[in-house]
């Protein structure tokens, strides 16, 4: 179905890499994540909603980065603000004063921040998060969703290498909306549970994105107030997207910490936790520091991109986007006679096929598409992002219902 | 002996800052590591080796971001690779080709290295490392050195808030330079332990630097090699500033990983690890990712960085400034009857009093030459860079021989 060797100079790199670099390329963006041979293996450059891969080919960009890219890419006021900064030095032995207006930055922007804290990945905050919680509790145990991505960290990687039993001896998995579990977990560990980690809305990968039931976020204030326990939200991957102030915002929920990441900075690289006055004394009491951390450059392209996701309201044009994509796709899909489940916020968007477990006819539909440059990625949610127009979206839809005609008319691809 | 609010501007920070941040300042950079009220507490600007604090003050910077600036602040070619580079975009869904670039250029330049990978922060590296030696072993227990730093990570944070026992419990802490103790405890914990790991040379905080034994390092070789352990070094601190080719170059040994961050890129947030070929299997399978990982303004940093470095021997040319440093302060402290202890490879110098455990005496001399505009750390190394010139550093030395001299005639100070 896909002819191969489309990508001769994707290949000549990752054949360099292989030798170099264990796996070639690891990680979220592993050729294995998507269709191995069907999308290329590194880009060469990138400018708003669009990238070109080393071959030459131009896409749509329907992931912008796995989620940093919010404005687009190149972004010249973001570069800009961050070229200023560059000029006058970055790492210093002191913070700037960039991180203070950083904090108060995020202290007015979301509503339950009393104070915020800065680090590089979205693992260093979740991890820290559950660390201040203990601190705080002086109890263990850490209620999380399974299948729910929080980083790369021992205690919740998707990946088992290197793993010892000693990294998730105190984690507790539930099911994702399942309020009544929650409950039992909270009667059997009594008094145990440091905390609770959730995403504002659920994105496994390899599956349909899932809204938040009012009564599993209400289970979890309920029973995380009554004992003590604190509530922590990981708005790595949607936050900014939903509600410039976080995604409970979105959803109509109270948590105690949150951590941001990835649309921050709109690709340069900084992570930051929010917590309420209650946990600031917890906070300082648990050692956070990175060789970078006080870099100034990251700040002022925080700053800078806060500054527009607000200006520009760019939450409620991601959700105008994401709705003209979800109605295009699925009146594409009923068009050529295929049943899609669009799901997610609009701004994140997913879609799969109403009858493909296993994501083979979403990897067909997705190689289709991405030969024809647009970038839908098979089994993970989806990025918008403000620089995309009504005229990508519509291309893309047009490309999409190129791919669903292609594959309704072949068994093998609807088999 | 220090004026009060003699920062007014750092102070006016400061005091924003507790309002919105834990601590205010957290870290290594938080004021209480330095001298409270001798030392700004924010940064305005840097430019080579010298930087401005937000009161308008220079300082000679002898620690340089804390190791991130091998080559000075704001250096115009590694800027200038990066800026080129960001134009075209940075954070994309697939690496760059920048990380093959880099992949093959750490191989060839060192010696040991088959292999790469990169992260954003060093304990992203020393911590993925311990994995892969777990996943290659099967085993569990990781040997270190007491008070050596290796991150921010539970199994090793100097911080104890958030941490639980199941963190530590398969730690084993050895004394630096103890090789009788090293093969006591292979022998204890026969076929249980995965590593071993340790800094080229022991650089703790609030202490002298310690040169490795070739025992010890003999030691730890064999130990390691008889029962199948890996021997990691953590050259996050050290790496290229001693060797461009590594730390364990300069001095004769021959590890099997080897973690770097911090010079890597002259500020730019970017950290690595390499490792042998054996390992390349085990490595892959130890899941290694961050939202911003395969950035490519930081990869383009450093490949510029390491090109200079080598171009430049900056290692030969920071030995130089180092020993005539050490020198100089060698003989200002006796000219004023002091008795000095000038330790650690001389590119990474430290000066502590003899007689001074608590180091009350090294902090009351901190404090006087930070007034005179040099940044010496009362209790943590220094750092040398290529923008240093003889000069900067003969005044530094002449600064330190005032400070001596009001030392000696103050005994209250001299305690």
């Amino acid at each position: 179905m896909t002819e191969p060797y489309r990508f001769p100079e994707s290949m000549k790199l990752y054949h360099r890499a292989c030798a170099v670099i264990p796996g070639g390329i690891y990680g979220h963006t592993t050729p294995v994540t998507t269709v191995p041979g069907a999308f290329p293996y590194y880009a060469r450059s990138a400018s708003g909603g669009r990238y070109t891969d080393v071959d030459g080919r131009e896409y749509i960009d329907l992931m912008c980065g796995y989620g940093p890219i919010i404005l687009g890419h190149a972004h010249p006021e973001v570069d800009s603000a961050a070229a200023e900064r560059q000029r006058h030095g970055d790492c210093f032995n002191h913070p700037s004063p960039l991180m203070v207006d950083l904090a108060e930055r995020m202290v007015s922007l979301v509503d339950i921040a009393d104070w915020a804290v800065f680090g590089k990945n979205g693992s260093d905050m979740t991890t820290w998060s559950i660390q201040v919680a203990r601190q705080h509790t002086g109890r263990k145990k850490i209620l999380k969703v399974a299948g729910a991505y929080h980083g790369t960290d021992a205690w919740c990687t998707p990946g088992h290498g290197g793993i010892i039993e000693e990294d998730r001896s105190q984690i507790i998995n539930v099911r994702w909306n399942d309020a009544q579990q929650v409950r039992e977990m909270f009667q059997r560990h009594a008094n145990e549970i440091a905390a609770v980690i959730i995403t504002p809305f659920h994105h496994p990968a390899f599956g349909d994105s899932s809204l938040p039931d009012p009564d599993f976020l209400g289970t979890l204030r309920t029973e995380c107030t009554r004992t003590g326990a604190l509530f922590i939200v990981d708005d790595i991957r949607a936050g900014f997207r939903l509600h410039v102030g976080g995604s409970h915002r979105y959803f109509g929920f109270e948590p105690d910490l949150i951590c941001f990441c990835k649309a921050m900075g709109n690709g340069y690289p900084i992570s930051c936790t929010v917590g309420r006055e209650d946990y600031k004394v917890s906070a300082s009491k648990v050692f956070l520091t990175g060789s970078y951390w006080n870099n100034a450059v990251p700040m002022a392209a925080s700053l800078k991109t806060l500054e527009i996701v607000e200006r520009d309201d760019v939450p409620r044009r991601l959700e105008q986007l994401g709705r003209r994509l979800f109605d295009g796709l699925d009146a594409a899909a009923r068009q050529h006679g295929f049943s899609v489940v669009c799901s997610g916020p609009p701004a994140i968007p997913f879609m799969s096929f109403s009858d493909d477990p296993g994501f083979h006819r979403m990897q067909a539909f997705a190689a289709l598409c991405a030969a024809e440059g647009v970038f839908y990625h098979p089994h993970h949610n989806w990025f918008l992002c403000a620089a995309h127009t009504e005229d990508d979206i519509d291309t893309a839809v047009s490309v999409a219902g190129r791919a669903f005609q292609r594959l309704a008319a072949s068994p093998v691809m609807t088999g």
